[in-house]
């Protein structure tokens, strides 16, 4: 058959077959750009056409013939051997195209009370849970490796900074599980979103209902949604689910690029806190000494990326609720984009886990400056009652002198303490210079931040317990779910069916 | 004091105050841009001032003398009876300086043990968990007036449209619930943002913890948060939740963009499917005879004002983790975001409610038109074990003839029918034409629409139901939520301390 | 070779080669998403080749078999026969392998004082010149074909709408141009970002020039730049060309989204204003009466895809000045998008092209409707000196008197004029019943609209003459840039080259 | 009168009044959020009002009471005293208000022939233009102090970066000049935008004309518009130019932006490469040793607003073409934004001006690394005739030695050299350690990098003679255009004609 004499509805309302810029363009598109989905639109036919019989909506025989047929396209599928003829439209009926030519008109029960964006949406969904369920795998995964990075390296001090400045003594296991957090809430609105992304449309005729009697329960059943989208109408045009996606990875990614951006800071030569391994570093093609930390740029892209999908999704969203545009660009974007993601964190967990860090460094920045300025000035108000902003200033005087006359932070004395004591509070105070250097003493800062969630060694310990406690609850919660995303026993069905009738 | 010498640090680290370009862009943004959010700013420096007498952290008359003096504060801060100086360099500091005018040098323990971050964060996330939950009850209010409307309008038929073309029957009440789904799935989505902006970051220190004695547990009571930012350097620097704030109203908005988009369309003259009331209309100023429906215009556009706000978010977000910047312009546009949504949502509810409905237009448009093509074809299909396909082209036939011919939708025949099968299929069937006419009617039709979520009447009820129940629920943790943001014991608490002690 | 000794650096700075996981994300990425730069990159090669050697900075021999090796590598590339192994790193390395396959360590000049960015960079923009000229090309017969349905359709009366409301008579050829204009402006913006294209970065050493004689005047001049990226910092790191890109197609796609919209609404049976023959239509594949306008659709959708990326390209932009991932992904996502859109475009024009005006319809919602309001408060107010606010108002109540009696607009009479002009403004007025007429002839209103740019035919037809004027002149500017893109001269000189050295 | 009866059309089309929820939302917004458009609003009607005189349109006594009036109000507009009643709807009526106020019902012919629109759209033209032309000025002065400091930092050499990594030897001044390149871009876009934003919508009518002797060349002059935007239907609903002005900002932001990302990391105590005076830095308010770069997030947190603003206004372009939502918000944004950026560049120029370079620092860093590797390996290939992939890799493994034996990269020597070159290409060289010193020198590297736009002095010299001459003629060109916009001859103009008629 001619494949012009293949375009549906020819004959019927259609005169004549589409022009070949319209082939080339929008029909292209729709045949070849996400054609990925080819594979769970088959499972959804499957699914669909057992419904069909088992609600007696079209004959035994044809039905038999039908899953044979479906069962057939399925090979064709997984070993990739058929034409993207972009003249018939979409992969929905490139796929059915397929089924003709297998079996004939047999083939045209596939579309009775059901319609394309039913089927090619369900498809999509199905393949985007497996993405975001993929994707949620990896980002735990990068989570424990950043755990097991924070447990290596309990002893590691260094200065904690704000604008890049030297602020207060940290330890780098507390600096790195600031990044863990939002992941977990991520994991979180992720699930969500799953959810969202759970609910089947199967069943929904047109779009307000048929009626042929239609089993809607069976069909997500068989393709192993949590739920139904209730509203037929709502079920065919969401607009708000893959802006929900798209915003999701975009906040797990922007806290990724700002982790990736720092330590892209960390290896500089300046800095020099954290070192790659050669196996993660690409040469220069024309400086021969630069080992450049190509996964950071990499992944700090896929980051910039994400910004503007949720414009992008948005805007396919602000048209008027029937409209096919608001879901057709989404089918290849969004599974692409959690594509993208996934490799990303997947890179990106390596790169944490080859990461070697430079305690003596970090631990010498942190001895090198006045970071022990506000422990100080807590001392002198804590201790001797002087309202915070007098010690603030008694303090900054003092190191603004220390500065101006290029002495080291540790060159602190009670006497210059006193001196501007006098001059700000108009009273010195009585503490030995062994008490002011244990004041100062680095060790005893960080053992001294008792608050929760603060970096001592005990609240880190804490921390990192309760981030594995939560983490084993989503592991087995994620891995439960891709266990039940198995559609091998609906082709064990579709195979006894289309035998035993 | 001459504002100059006011400055936070002169004297101390910093020898001269600000330069004037810089009071007059980022200072003059700083003071002025957020400074609604000083109410809340005074509850946070009141709990904190009770947690540091407290915990004997300052001097039980000090403490006294804070309280009295943050009290008066707050007369001044309700009746705006205060300067807005730029040369402070922004609201924190500002409301120090009233307090350092009314109780002098003790105004300075107020700052002991906290970044001005973690303050000015504070109010700003209990002013927006207040804006959040301000507008979950309005979102509840306009779905409540949508359930309203469809419970009136059950018995309206109309057409669906795809593409703005006729597709098949519905009920006005089930198109308007399609609307309402999203709408549920934004409420779920902001309580969850909610969840994540009711977390406490007060007591981190600077951003890893102190050393002083500091209750986080107890802030947190005082100023009713329901749990801590456990970790203090994520609790200080999170970028993720205004993005999700931001994508949430996105995705609620872009849904209602729709829904205003069709209602203008149903308003113009060729559809005249609803109407406005002269109070929701205004007159042009040049053309006599308009009466245009701004408000759906308005509440659009407002929807376009949404679309690029997580970009923004994003962007700020996309730095450094100690970086100001990914969260100072934010204080302002979230809460300005989100009044702004509640106002359009506000404004919509009336809309609905004063919208008319024109049903006699509805159904006329349902009735001359095609609209029955899917069923016929199922019919086709169902009693004569036709393949789809098959059906699909023999009623886009007689369709097609019709059409050519200049014929009502109603003239269809048997006749009409036979000939297109004989054609395509190669035999007639045995119908009669009061069968015929049975099958195309548009009641039946409706009926008929059985599968759960469809057009039927039962269907529709069961739905607005299974809708009107989850708001109740809905409604009960919303207010419940709101009820909890009384600070007015924290104010009791306060007064009676600073006389007690 | 194994494939992993051929990675860039192996035995010098670099110990290993890089791991897998690097090798199947960011190498991928870089090895096949924008491999469609290859050809250009060849011809970047060559000119390089060329300079180098009539510079002598290469020996001649090894220049000869360098320019014979490249020709070879062109005609695999024409053909497509080679492999994309992902372990090479990105397409500029992958295409050197295939030199060293050919040429052996002579291979190894290529890389001579010059980046890979450079390289790379240099095929981008020669790739991406072309499809903007390109772009433009389709623009320009865009604007073609709806200038040539503006001359058709002179005679088509119209109501114009705002907010989808009927406003004032107009002509369906005036309509139509106001997507022109904005398609000037277009030409123009992309006009001024080719410019910026058109500046080769060629020469500039690694980011700072080179301590060898490189002639970046003469790889300007072979690879058909019009200037040179002079700031060689500048020319490596810029990000604001392909934001500009971006923005001028989102502008462009912005315009062309409303304009689609519209021919949707237009499209609608309600409306019924415009038609499509079958062969721009898709049939439903459920709904046998449907011919749906895909194409507007589809093509609105592209101009949903264009936005976001300006946010996305920004982020890119947003990082420091040295960084690769300012670029890296852009090289795809720039002429994708080019390349989308100028499909779009050109489906856009077989669209209008094949467009079927009802100009019945269009006359008849004209004469149906009030839209001669302000024209007869116009006549009131300049022939009988009333204050137009007043002659508003009477207008407005007449009209609303008559919509309340369900009158006709044409039943409008002196009458029922004076009792609202004596209501409103004290007194009647001396007209009769055939002037009124003559007042609210639509043909009439029609030609009396004189100033200029306005819907009187005259006018029209005088900013289609100017169109076609200014379309012309731009015409010949964008095929003369286009004929300049050739690079048949550049290849001659390399073969001749090649032998006679 | 009460507000209620001075709302716009009732008694005439409209029955009623404004409902409140619509006073306090939209009609609230459209008074207060873009009044600071009144001033440029009643220039618009005092041309139009000495249009309509000139034309006969409006009686001459009317018309001298009308001018007398709106310059009472102009009085009013500039003292700030008047009412922002939000139940008048807009701007526009808000001033049509006061009008009547002090004039009575002659004001009503203020409307004749125009729309709000219209007159509110040339009102924001105006201001805009006077925006853009203030923002090009700071530009210019932002570009001159950089060069300022290229010219007075020439002799300083450091280290060029690509990924934070040492990459070849350059000047500072060659480095600051990256980011003005761009912002000579920067300007001509803002230039072209401009030319947009000078063309006169004024006398279209409602949207396609009127039948009344309108003058626009009159409007256009008087109202100082270089230009008509011909096309009436075009002038009023242009959705491109407020995103051509959004996408330009957006570029000149993203530029700054990485600027100042760059001066924060030479700020740190890392880097050390430049410092700030303390009137440029903010105290921590619990840090006392802290002094925050502030001026450089606030000014990269206005680049992160700016991305976002193309989305945001090409999401309120994508509907059709008569609808208001497609600028009622730019009015207030987009004045906004270009009033935020022309503050940061002000206070960026300040921060540039006020900025210390560590000129030893940069030398140290540049003198301490291997940033002489290109420069050997470039010396081995061309002296010695070794392909350079060969060279690349001899200096890539000598480096490696080096740095695993941790020593110095002035301990290389002739021995390490040929050792390695014996190993990879099977042959040494025949060099002294005098030469390879010399080869290795930091200023002769410098000084021999003369190709154009390289980092020699000569070359950076020419840069600035280049950028400063074309600032000249920008410059011109921008004061002639700020000039140019001056409306004083038109205050003239109506106070003469108040009287003289």
């Amino acid at each position: 058959m001619q494949s012009h004499d293949k375009y549906y509805g020819k004959g019927g309302i259609l005169k004549d077959s589409a022009q070949e810029i319209l082939i080339n363009t929008a029909y292209k598109y729709d045949t070849q750009e996400y054609d990925f989905l080819l594979k769970e639109l088959n499972y959804v036919d499957l699914a669909y056409a057992i419904m069909l019989i088992e609600q007696n909506i079209i004959p035994e025989n044809d039905g038999k013939v039908l899953l044979k047929g479906l069962l057939q396209v399925k090979e064709s599928i997984d070993s990739g051997q058929f034409d993207k003829e972009s003249i018939l439209g979409d992969i929905y009926n490139l796929k059915t195209a397929m089924l003709e030519e297998k079996i004939g008109d047999i083939a045209g029960w596939i579309h009775i009370g059901r319609a394309r964006r039913e089927a090619i949406n369900m498809a999509f969904l199905m393949h985007t849970k497996k993405d975001i369920l993929d994707l949620l795998r990896v980002l735990t995964r990068l989570i424990q490796e950043i755990v097991k990075k924070a447990k290596e390296s309990i002893d590691v001090v260094m200065p904690d900074y704000t604008y890049l400045q030297h602020a207060q003594p940290t330890r780098f296991s507390h600096y790195i599980l600031t990044f863990v957090y939002p992941m977990l809430r991520d994991i979180e609105r992720l699930l969500q979103c799953y959810d969202h992304f759970d609910c089947s449309p199967g069943g929904s005729g047109s779009v307000n209902g048929t009626t042929l009697p239609i089993d809607r329960e069976r069909l997500k059943v068989l393709l192993k949604f949590s739920h139904i989208a209730y509203h037929t109408r709502d079920a065919m045009w969401q607009v708000d689910i893959p802006i929900e996606a798209a915003s999701s990875i975009t906040m797990m990614m922007t806290n990724i690029s700002r982790f990736t951006e720092e330590l892209l800071i960390w290896n500089s030569t300046e800095f020099n806190l954290v070192q790659f391994p050669d196996s993660l570093c690409r040469a220069s093609v024309i400086m021969p000494q630069k080992r450049n930390p190509y996964p950071l740029a990499y992944i700090r892209g896929i980051a910039g990326k994400t910004i503007g999908l949720v414009s992008n999704f948005a805007s396919y969203g602000k048209v008027i609720s029937g409209s096919p545009d608001n879901r057709i660009f989404i089918y290849a974007d969004l599974p692409n984009a959690l594509k993208m993601c996934n490799g990303a964190l997947t890179l990106f967990t390596t790169v944490i886990h080859d990461m070697q860090i430079n305690d003596q460094q970090m631990r010498k920045y942190a001895e090198d400056d006045f970071i022990y300025a506000t422990d100080l000035a807590d001392y002198l108000s804590y201790h001797f009652s002087i309202p915070y902003k007098q010690s603030h200033k008694v303090v900054g005087k003092v190191i603004r002198t220390l500065i101006e006359s290029h002495a080291h932070p540790s060159d602190i004395t009670v006497q210059l303490l006193n001196d501007a004591l006098i001059d700000i509070v108009g009273h010195s105070i009585d503490i030995d210079d062994q008490t002011l250097a244990k004041i100062i003493n680095l060790d005893r800062m960080l053992d001294a931040r008792k608050t929760p969630g603060a970096a001592s060694q005990k609240e880190v310990e804490l921390m990192i317990d309760s981030i594995e406690s939560s983490l084993e609850e989503y592991n087995n919660k994620i891995e439960s779910k891709i266990n039940a995303l198995n559609y091998d026993d609906l082709i064990e069905l579709a195979k006894k069916r289309s035998q035993s009738l």
